[in-house]
Parts: structure tokens; sequence; C-alpha cells
């Protein structure tokens, strides 16, 4: 087995990005307390359901909460006018060949909106179980969607992403016996590398799970909870 | 939309690095088309299923061919562990935190394999749509793999690394029906960003597609076309 290392120079320009971006991300975390809004980030594989999830929820939680969107892809604003149809803002941030969304993306997208009209900001980064891991965005809460058809062994190869992240959200929880898709053994593993992760189980295409998941996400943000604007 | 450009110096950077690629993979391919080895490379987002093809690709090549197989993980050895059952030679190439191989770290596993010995040379990247996309190998073949489960819309997502592969395969085809799969829509993203791309249907789980691509595979390096070693 061979293990690869970056050069000294490459090594000390990542950390000079990676110090700024949690420059840039502490700065909006306070606006967003500031502003009373809780961020969701989401952060995955490409084709895990991150986009069905997120529409789902939106669609849910608009009933009771004001809620916006930005989603990161490198090419396409497709997934902006697929969650447009909730009803809530939607911003796409297109990072042409880079594979995670920065700080400094978030901060640019957000410039004119309002965010004291908002309860909830959900950001999804770019599909990617690698890049995104060491970019703090400013967000509350990172979850980490893993679905059965992946395979339970992904936990243990892309460990630092699922630590990173608050949450695991296993998506496509109805294919879980067309793919025998082994729960213990993916439980291990995200335990192995994250001990203390609740993990929940979801289906954006038949609904289950999603009533659970919403509990827990407007427990963080009841409403009435706002700041008061002046 | 914003589009967000990253900033002189890093560019810089990433060009010296790809241009350094760029001339170790060319003396790679230089040294595998000498010691007569056909090399194939394998991308495609984590759990797409490279892995299972390639453990099942290793195993009806070896009844007629040499193989052996170089695998890149962020961590763990467990993929070189399962392709090891195939009776091929496998090394794992553990990156860390890189997101792709470089033609650096495949000369350096390389270093001691006498490569007249092979007729097939596998290496199966990280699992990323982004990063591999742009590091030559000096493969002979790149494959992109794409399971039916990801949705149909990645190829338009993940424009260079579709555009970089020199043939599609769809995966997990036994599960087209169940996840609702569009092969129409599919193939017509896939042939949006590239053109003239072949495209393959398999599946590892029930065996479907296998000949049809062993049969292409073995079409690029017949019985006894290998250079006579002396």
């Amino acid at each position: 087995m061979s293990t690869v290392a970056a050069g000294p120079r490459i090594v000390e320009v990542r950390r000079n990005i990676l110090k700024r971006n949690d420059e840039i991300a502490r700065a909006l975390r306070t606006r967003f307390q500031q502003a009373g809004v809780f961020v969701v980030s989401l952060v995955s594989s490409p084709g895990s359901g991150k986009t069905a999830f997120l529409e789902r929820t939106l669609t849910l939680l608009n009933r009771t909460h004001r809620t916006a969107a930005l989603v990161g892809d490198l090419a396409t604003d497709n997934d902006a006018m697929r969650l447009a149809r909730s009803g809530s803002p939607v911003r796409q941030i297109t990072t042409g060949t880079m594979c995670h969304l920065e700080a400094a993306m978030v901060e640019s997208s957000l410039a004119d909106w309002d965010l004291s009209q908002l309860d909830f900001l959900f950001v999804e980064n770019v599909g990617n179980l690698v890049c995104p891991s060491s970019f703090d965005l400013g967000e509350n809460l990172r979850l980490v969607l893993l679905s059965v058809t992946e395979g339970e062994d992904k936990p243990l190869k892309y460990p630092t992403i699922f630590n990173s992240a608050d949450l695991a959200i296993i998506t496509k929880a109805d294919l879980a016996d067309a793919v025998e898709f082994d729960r213990d053994l993916a439980e291990r593993n995200i335990h192995t590398v994250a001990p203390d992760m609740p993990i929940l189980y979801l289906s954006s295409k038949t609904g289950m799970g999603m009533d659970e998941w919403i509990a827990l996400a407007t427990s963080h943000r009841p409403l009435g909870t706002a700041p008061q604007s002046t």
C-alpha cells in the first residue's frame, strides 16, 4: 500500500484557502444567528438524492415556515428550477470545475437576500464525498446523505465527510430490500468513523421517514423563536 | 446564478500540477505500450459499482488473459482485498485526502511489477465525478460508470468527466425498472456532452452485459499480440 502526500507548496496554498474560508464562515454564522435563520447543508455522492430530499423537505416545511435554498453544481441550473417548484426562493451556485462550495460562494449568493425573512436556509453542496468535507459554510447542521444503493462501506472509505456531518440520512430506503442493504453493517460503519452520529432512514419517493425528519428540523427552529426584526 | 472562479495563484499551481501529471502520464503510456499491456481506468461516483464490475471482469478475463489492478481510495484497503479474490495481483493506492489518482501515484505503485507479464492492467480511481477528470493516467481506455440509481441527469451536471471518457457503462441495470430509469433520457444526456460515446448496459449482480463487455475489452487485446519479451 502506498500513501501519497501533497507537496509543501500545495499544502501551504490549501491551508491558506481553508483559513480564509473559516473566517468567512464564522462571519456568515454570526449573520445567520442575528437574522434568526437556521441553516442546514447537505453533502453526499452524486445521485444520493439530495435534490429529491430537499424538494420534499421544502414543500413540507413551507406549510409552517419560511424557507429558501442555495444549490451548488458544476454545470446546469436544473436543480434550482426543480426546487423552485416548491415555492421557495432558490438560487443556483455554478462552480465550473470546483468540486465543492466555499463560504465565499454562499456569501456572494446571499448578497441581497433579507435573511430575517427566513426560518430555514438549505445549502445543497456539489455531489462529492471528498472535497466538501473541510469547508465550513457557516451552517448550523450538516447532513450527510447515503443511499442504500451505494453500498454500506462508504463511511469507511470517506471517513472525513461522515465525521464532519451532524446527522446521517440513509436515502432511497424503499430500495433497501431490492439491493439487499445490510442496515446493521451500514450503521456499524457510520459509527466506526462518527461514534455518536444519529441516523435517519428516508425515502423521498414514498415519503417514509419524512415526518420524523421534519419534526427534527423544526425542533431546531420552532415557530415564533425568530428574533424580532426592528 | 453566480459563477465562481479560482484566484490566479491557484490557477497557476493547478496548471503546473496538470502539466507535470501529463508528462508522467506520457512516459507511462510509452512504458505500457512497450510492455504490451492494455490499460483500462474506471471513474464514477462513489457506489456506482466500480469494484463489483472490476471483480467480475478480472474473474472472467483471468480464464484467458493475465490481469492486474490498482485501486484508489482515500482510506481502507477493502477493495484491494475484495479484488484479490479474483486471483489477480492487486494493489491499493491510499490517497489520504486527495480526491483523485495522479499519474505519479500509478507510477510509484507499479515500481517493481514486470508489466510485460500482463495483458491487462485496470486502474480504479477514487469515487468522484469531478476531480479525476483532468488527470491522465496513461490509460488506453477510460470507462465512466453511471448506475441507474444515480439519476439520468448526471452527465449534464458533470460534463467534464463524461467528456474525458471513452466508454460509458450503465451499471446496476437489473434495478432499472425499480427506479424507473429513463434509458432514452440518460443516453440523450450522455450524448449531449459526449456525442459519439458508446454505451453499454451491465449488471455485475446478474452478469447481464458482461459477455459484451469482455468481447469489447479483448478486441483491444487479443491473445498472442503482446510483444515478445527477450
